[in-house]
């Protein structure tokens, strides 16, 4: 039996989601990738999805699908899908309005009424805040995972992810067995926030992203000594925290030079060794996030890092390691989906605008099997990853029915 | 029944005090202020005391006594002490070796044999790292304890010194009642490490300390806003990492400026948020520890903090709060004293330069109410609040013996 699902349940199942988390109120939604409340989140939607009438299924590393029949079954289906994991004190809308708003445009069809069958995806751990990578889920699904790797990089708690995915009751021996066969959709597309100020700034109602931009990221670990603050001289010290300093002011200002490229430099993430009032840091451990979408751009920022490393050991007389620990290349997306979601935007009479994506997507992996491309939804001031994460109910419903009408035109494609 | 206690036996107390520990081996010697295993070491040091034949004591938060019984005991007494408390994964020497030299000075002697009594304390919760504020068994013999703000300043486990006092089982509501007599002591000499590189770099076997430097010290707390690192561009960040980044810079040139005059500044202790890699820092708070024996120099210091704030909160779009914590003034110690030990190694051979001390020590309190100066004996490298933290075996007997020489002259003076 199916159930009717229209903008206003979009709004209550994202209430609902939101209390799965190790965080509330104030202090936002965390469901870090195969932690409790993320698994837990996954089971109920699961059970969601099946009782609002679709057929659902979950593979071994927990990877949800749901599919809305055609009327032509010999066909590549067109799928749709995003995740609900989210950082630490995260918001409400990255990924779930993309799971949330596939959800809605299968329940907008009866079986058979498309040709095609569409499918919606619910991809695990696309945020890299516990392991350090991302797009665990959809890695996986196109043969992108990397076991080896993987099993080398560990959360705060000393775990790795297949440790954590086999907490959750996951047969982690199986991966191979989750690939997705290269005939399975014949185009796919998620709705995502743009987690950036773009849409707003130009007053969009949706972007229509032709591209995204890879993250080129380092670990990088500076060792000095821990000397007692009061009774070594300026001259005597090897300020482990001083030198971190100098490389992030350089990272920043690297960046900036890059701005008319669209390349950004963050550092996100800086602990400090043994980080009390009256030692000098003996050790810094942080990581340096470069994206970009021109890789001459990203290569200058980093050429800039790897200059701004050994000037700084040198400097403040400290050793300083610079570790690669992940170079991707900027995406192309499917341009054929991009002009149909286009025609779709232009019948509504909704507003859009081409552009990029600065942030990491599952679709990222998508578009390396399947023609792929991505809708992005307006969030307010360009917050994200960030309890004040917001898209009104009326941007959302007009990037849902944009996703539906599109996958629509796709499903009834010969 | 007095038992023998020489050089060796110094050695080997030092060796057991360190087996009371959070941490082990390579990673030194932890024993937070009134934390396990710090409380476990006092008590054993308590009985280790009274079973070498002195009379022992403990007072109401746990500083020990031990006293050795002059011939004349109508006359004030002559102290000696250190802590045994320590920063996390500190060394063997901090604290530690003022307790046992100062224990071998009072075991020198038989009852009777000099005119005063000595008396041997150990402090309380010298180190600042567990609650932000040092020397908190010398502020409370001396009068200096603040209860109100002593309240106020919590662990990283939101605990207060009072609350984890009571853990310990003390009775916090006497803290008055630990305040010591003016008249208990004629003279008061703190043996200590150096904790810096003065007497290894000129040669000299001990220092005689006539002045303490005092931190001033501030709390910052940047608050910028939490946006995803990969779809906010550089002109609209908000960065609290990248704003903090430039005072470190800052305080590190301003202090490296006041070299001249001693004047050291530090940021040890410094925390994100979120810290996600994939998140622009919102929230960065740390500490600012300036020192200084120079009370011109130190608000020179304090005065380009502040500077730097107002600048640093303009140019990055954040606002920053700094809040002073602590303002100490520097202490003169006791100039008479000093002269005594001057003779004393004179008489004994050891090489000795005068100097003032970068670390705080108990002494400053004991300063305000009894003729008081300190000893330094050598630090390898500089190297404290470190596992590296060394004084060899002759040092520690060439400086405990300038002590134990130190007290009798005290001890026999009319």
């Amino acid at each position: 039996m199916r159930s009717y699902f229209g903008a206003e349940e979009i709004g209550y199942l994202l209430e609902e989601l939101s209390s799965f988390s190790m965080t509330t109120g104030k202090s936002g939604v965390t469901r870090l990738a195969f932690g409790e409340a993320d698994e837990t989140a996954h089971r109920f939607l699961a059970e969601k999805i099946a009782s609002l009438g679709l057929n659902v299924s979950r593979d071994a590393v927990g990877n949800i699908f749901a599919r809305l029949p055609g009327w032509d079954r010999s066909l590549p289906a067109v799928g749709t899908g995003s995740h609900i994991d989210t950082v630490p004190s995260g918001g409400l809308y990255d990924g779930t309005l993309g799971v949330i708003g596939g959800l809605y445009s299968l329940l907008q069809y009866r079986p058979g009424e498309l040709r095609r069958d569409l499918e919606l995806v619910v991809f695990r751990g696309e945020e890299s805040s516990r392991f350090g990578f991302s797009c665990i889920g959809s890695k996986i699904l196109t043969g992108h995972g990397d076991v080896k790797k993987w099993r080398e990089n560990t959360d705060d708690n000393g775990l790795n992810v297949f440790q954590a995915m086999a907490q959750c009751g996951y047969a982690v021996n199986q991966l191979a067995s989750c690939e997705l066969a290269d005939q399975r959709y014949s185009a796919f597309v998620e709705l995502h926030i743009e987690q950036g100020r773009v849409l707003e700034n130009e007053e969009k109602a949706i972007g229509i992203v032709h591209g995204i931009a890879a993250p080129t990221r380092y670990r990088v670990t500076v060792t000095g000594c821990a000397d007692h603050s009061g009774a070594t001289p300026m001259y005597q010290r090897h300020d482990a925290l001083v030198a971190s300093a100098m490389i992030i002011n350089d990272i920043h200002h690297a960046a900036c030079k890059e701005i008319i490229y669209g390349t950004v430099g963050t550092v996100g993430k800086l602990d400090v060794f043994p980080n009390a009032m009256n030692v000098i840091p003996g050790l810094v451990k942080f990581y340096v996030d470069i994206r970009g979408i021109d890789p001459v751009s990203i290569q200058r920022v980093a050429e800039r890092l790897n200059d701004s490393v050994g000037k700084t050991a040198r400097e403040n007389d400290v050793e300083i390691s610079l570790e690669l620990v992940a170079a991707e290349s900027p995406v192309p997306l499917d341009n054929a989906i991009c002009n149909v979601i286009e025609n779709v935007a232009l019948e509504q009479g909704v507003s859009y605008r081409r552009m990029m994506s600065g942030a990491g997507h599952d679709a990222m992996y998508m578009a390396g099997k399947y023609p792929t491309a991505m809708i992005f939804a307006p969030s307010k001031n360009g917050i994200s990853h960030h309890p004040d994460e917001y898209t009104s109910a009326q941007e959302i419903i007009t990037a849902a029915n944009v996703l539906k009408q599109t996958l629509a035109q796709l499903a009834n494609a010969q």
